[in-house]
């Protein structure tokens, strides 16, 4: 260990990372998280403090950056924090104005900006002239769109004339006794590489002692151990210690609810993780109070345990982790204590049922049974001992006699015209009364159950259901939250199974709801007893919709159906066993695909426009994480090339 | 004239601007409508045409950018058309990538980007060295977020390190025997005021003889009127001409669809406009072949005739014009050609019914009745009077006995518990039971109907309701469309006015619509014959949700009860009565005030977050032009203050 990591391992000591929950569109109670936060680090002994990227106003909060009565309250509760850095050093993320100046939308200029105090006053930023250091980086993708509510340091040194490098650098503070150069980031600018931009090599070449980065950086798989892997190798790169400090909580653009798992980290100049926080905690990270985390955790995968899944599945514990503080968040802050469950006697209902009872526990949710003639006796017992596991409220609420109803006064009614003489007779089809069924149990009896026992219903959609709309509009596609839909079938069973083994540690899902096949039951072919259910295949269909629309490289019936006449398609997808076995023929396995291609892009979209808000998990949850316009799906030119090709052979 | 305008004017007979319908998503459609107007111009004598921004992939598609063979797709359309370009100059709007380079969002990096073509051949971009001219300045805000898929000219400045100016300049092509130097730009790239980029002044001070603006600029109330005036002073002050060259056409991001109305214009170096294309319409403007449009038509505002809203309305016909043509594109498309609505004998369910009668026909529009206990005979009589004028199909399907049965079901049913022998009595309330008839209104009854009749049922809600979710979920908040979710009260009101006297010619809606008073009928006290009716005081509602809303400077509490405590109320939101007759002290004020604001902010998010797609016409429109997170309403710290002193006086 030579002088200058000695100094640094000293300095290091005094750092402190405040993981704060933040409470998105709450400046002032924001402001009383954050200064009892600092009143604990101070206690402990730290000199320097971050806190996480706007961490006063939060971050996904919509067009109310456009309210200027709110933005000034958070610039008024940064001035506030402010005055909190007597014989300490701050920094924390906050919106700054640049006054005078307009924004590209022609509203009043904001930055997102890390604010930098000591001694109760702000730190002049010499690069910019400002009293704070704006972000450099603007992310605008997946969930993100900061280009839309902030003016940004790139876009300020166009505007100036001048080279970006010249806006930034290191900012010089005192910290027990010691002159210390400190570069301050944010979030998206310590991920560079795709924009060319390399922040962190910068403040090292101008001998920054340790680099900050402010960040609200929402919870996808694997993201935690990518930001390791990369900022690891910044810090050892470049010799400089880093610390990135997240926040905890849930925040949503309404469409997708997102956690925030915290996860913040510190690492040393050569790169090793000096003090990881807890996912998920309230608390102050420094060197001395918290121990390194046990890194693979979290990669470890929780396995599918069904017939009718892929064997393969991207679930882990964080993804549970995460589904539970996000929803607990929302119904707390909603004020919703009860949940009503239609259980049909198939995983993806009676896996939201464990979660919301273990989440609200037996006595705030009530599970109903909804039976029509179609459904199996086999099915309406395991709904009934799911109940009774889980000791949960259960009602049983037949639809018969509401169908009757609807089928006597719509199908044969004569409809009038006034035009002339003309009437019609309407009917009903045999597909249309399935959907007056889903209807009938979702709209009719859950929403009503929901309103007598003071709380809310569920969507139990799982996403390969989300992706090609198979669920009826107002029926089953319905609830207040579809905390399933970023989960493919074969990580609903994933969940069943976790649920069961490390969570309930005991089988409330019974195993027969692993081992049935999985049906609507909405008609006497939908008889899983009799080998019925599905139109989706999931142990295909979840790796050709994941491959469609999850994957980083999409790809859609063109590659497919090239990998198909390549004989490569089962590698591809890492299918469980030869397509063949699903489709003997070309034309066959062509109809399937564009059936569901269609319906994706057609009545999927449709469906989605009005469902309920999902919880993100995987990178491309439905919603602000992957946005759609309706409009005709479209094949390729090549698509049809190929096609016709395979056809013709 | 002098010898330099002269020159121009020769010039300007033989540009066109191909005003062309572009279907999002679908290149080789959009490829074929090209070739067809790029004859027809070739007929005409044209010698350079102009083709919109994106005309061959479509402006609004979402994440579809991310879809390589699409895109792929997009470029060979390019090509294709750019074959036939011999003998001629074409500049189209296409996607364009830059081999080799990624975009921020790692994937390869595409630019909204200008093809310019003569002879078979693509003009080199001697400022880039591309073949294609990058746009410059991406809009962010309102619908936009093109910074999610574009690289730009800008970025592309910061990445080379040189002055933006000089990545972008005149182009040389030769028309009718002479050199002309072409400045090409997109959209935005014309509205640069607040970037501080000024490219209509660098081409002409680089001696550009003529310069294009290819847009896919989406109908806005007032918007056409707001470019002629700016376009003409870039015009006249650069002595330069422009040609604006807009889409047609109905695109949408999912939850809001857009119109684009055309409205290509040409404007003479003296910026007067010496050719304006006719709206929605596809054709190839020339300065011979079409005259100056009336400027003032569009301005004039729909009057408002109803006691029940307030006297200022902003519609105006474009708007009507708007609606009509969007929903005709939306139907088509989807192949739906049969509406069904529910009809209550109030103004907007009327106003709908009028629309799509006007847009479908009568004999594909049935009108349906859903009478309770509670409906009055006025509505009632009022809602069959509509039928006959319009000539529809009509049904009368009462929900008392579905009432009586969910009551029966519901309403003191025992929930069992698993855990221990506890059991809960469930109950309806009257508040409860409001909600059971809307939704059966809309899920059991117009859901039936609509399959029975082979059509959708639409969502009539207005802005007034969609802004403060006064609706029920899955009941009237359904439908396939919302097409009135963006006009208020008042101007449903004019809207309905204007399809009587306009449209129809004739009074379809009867004239007792008018003059009711509103009112959901749900309980006896909202019966309107005893003025009863909806808690919405639209006269005086209309103008606070807009002030909160729509409103360029967003106006919310904070703003609201100052202007209150200064009496100046009345006049900032154009009032037509004193305040004091809705609200004779500060204290019932204040809590209609908060009431409001908390359902916009709280339930009304989560509702729209369900809610159907709507039809853009105001500058913000809920849905993607208006983006909001699921969150506790916020009132500011100012607001409290002016709260306790106004209670304490």
């Amino acid at each position: 260990m030579n002088e200058q990591e000695l100094l640094t391992n000293e300095l290091l000591q005094f750092v402190g990372l405040a993981q704060m929950e933040v409470i998105p569109g709450q400046p002032v109670q924001n402001l009383q998280t954050a200064l009892a936060l600092v009143a604990k680090a101070r206690d402990a002994g730290v000199q320097l403090l971050a806190l996480p990227e706007l961490c006063l106003s939060g971050y996904m909060i919509g067009d109310l950056w456009e309210e200027q009565s709110f933005v000034n309250d958070c610039v008024q509760a940064g001035h506030d924090l402010v005055q909190a850095s007597q014989d300490m050093v701050l920094v924390f993320g906050n919106v700054a104005l640049e006054p005078g100046a307009v924004g590209e939308d022609g509203r009043p200029r904001r930055y997102n900006a890390a604010w930098l105090a000591q001694n109760r006053t702000l730190v002049r930023n010499p690069w910019t002239g400002f009293d704070f250091i704006p972000k450099t980086l603007l992310p605008n993708y997946r969930e993100f769109e900061e280009s839309r509510h902030f003016y940004d340091l790139r876009r300020l040194a166009l505007e100036r004339g001048v080279n970006l490098y010249d806006l930034c650098g290191e900012h010089s503070v005192s910290i027990a006794g010691h002159a210390v150069k400190l570069g301050v980031i944010l979030c998206e600018d310590g991920w560079g590489e795709d924009y060319g931009v390399h922040l962190v090599k910068h403040m090292a070449s101008r001998n920054a002692d340790l680099v900050l980065n402010l960040s609200a950086s929402p919870y996808t798989r694997g993201k935690d151990d990518k930001r390791n892997r990369v900022f690891s190798k910044l810090a050892s790169d470049y010799r400089t210690p880093i610390g990135y400090v997240n926040c905890i909580g849930s925040q949503n653009n309404g469409k997708t609810f997102f956690g925030f798992d915290g996860c913040s980290t510190l690492y040393n100049a050569r790169g090793e993780i000096a003090a990881g926080a807890k996912p998920w905690c309230e608390q102050i990270l420094t060197t001395s109070t918290t121990l390194k985390p046990s890194a693979n955790q979290a990669a470890e995968r929780v396995d599918t345990i069904s017939p009718w899944a892929s064997a393969k599945t991207e679930l882990v514990p964080a993804d549970v982790h995460t589904l539970v503080e996000v929803i607990t968040r929302y119904l707390a802050r909603a004020r919703i204590s009860r949940v009503v469950i239609g259980v049909s006697g198939g995983v993806d209902s009676a896996v939201s049922a464990a979660l919301f009872t273990h989440i609200c526990g037996p006595q705030n949710v009530l599970l109903a049974s909804m039976p029509s003639a179609f459904n199996s006796a086999t099915t309406k017992n395991l709904a009934h001992d799911l109940a009774q596991n889980l000791g949960c409220f259960f009602v049983e609420v037949p639809i018969g006699e509401s169908m009757d109803l609807t089928k006597r006064q719509i199908d044969g009614l004569e409809a009038q015209s006034f035009a002339g003489n003309a009437s019609i007779t309407l009917s009903l089809s045999a597909f249309h009364l399935e959907n007056v069924q889903a209807r009938d149990r979702s709209s009719r009896i859950l929403s009503a159950l929901a309103s007598a026992f003071g709380g809310v219903f569920t969507c139990n959609a799982n996403k390969a259901e989300a992706t090609v709309g198979y669920s009826t509009l107002y029926g089953d596609h319905g609830g207040f939250l579809a905390p399933l839909a970023d989960l493919w079938k074969n990580e609903v069973y994933a969940l069943g199974s976790y649920l069961n083994r490390d969570v309930f540690k005991r089988e409330v899902i019974p195993v027969g709801i692993f081992s049935i096949k999985p049906s609507a039951e909405l008609s006497t072919a939908q008889n899983p007893e009799q080998g019925g259910g599905d139109p989706i295949l999931y142990a295909y269909h979840d790796r050709l919709f994941h491959a469609w629309q999850q994957a980083w490289r999409r790809s859609g019936p063109e590659e497919i159906l090239t990998w198909y006449s390549q004989g490569i398609l089962e590698a591809k997808l890492d299918l469980p066993r030869p397509i063949s076995d699903w489709f003997p023929t070309a034309h066959e396995f062509i109809a399937d695909l564009e059936r569901w291609w269609n319906l994706f892009k057609g009545m999927g979209v449709v469906k989605r426009v009005q469902a309920p808000p999902i919880v993100a998990l995987s990178r491309r949850a439905f919603g602000y994480d992957y946005r759609e316009s309706i409009m005709a799906p479209y094949f390729s030119r090549n698509y049809f090339r190929i096609k016709a090709e395979l056809l013709s052979r």
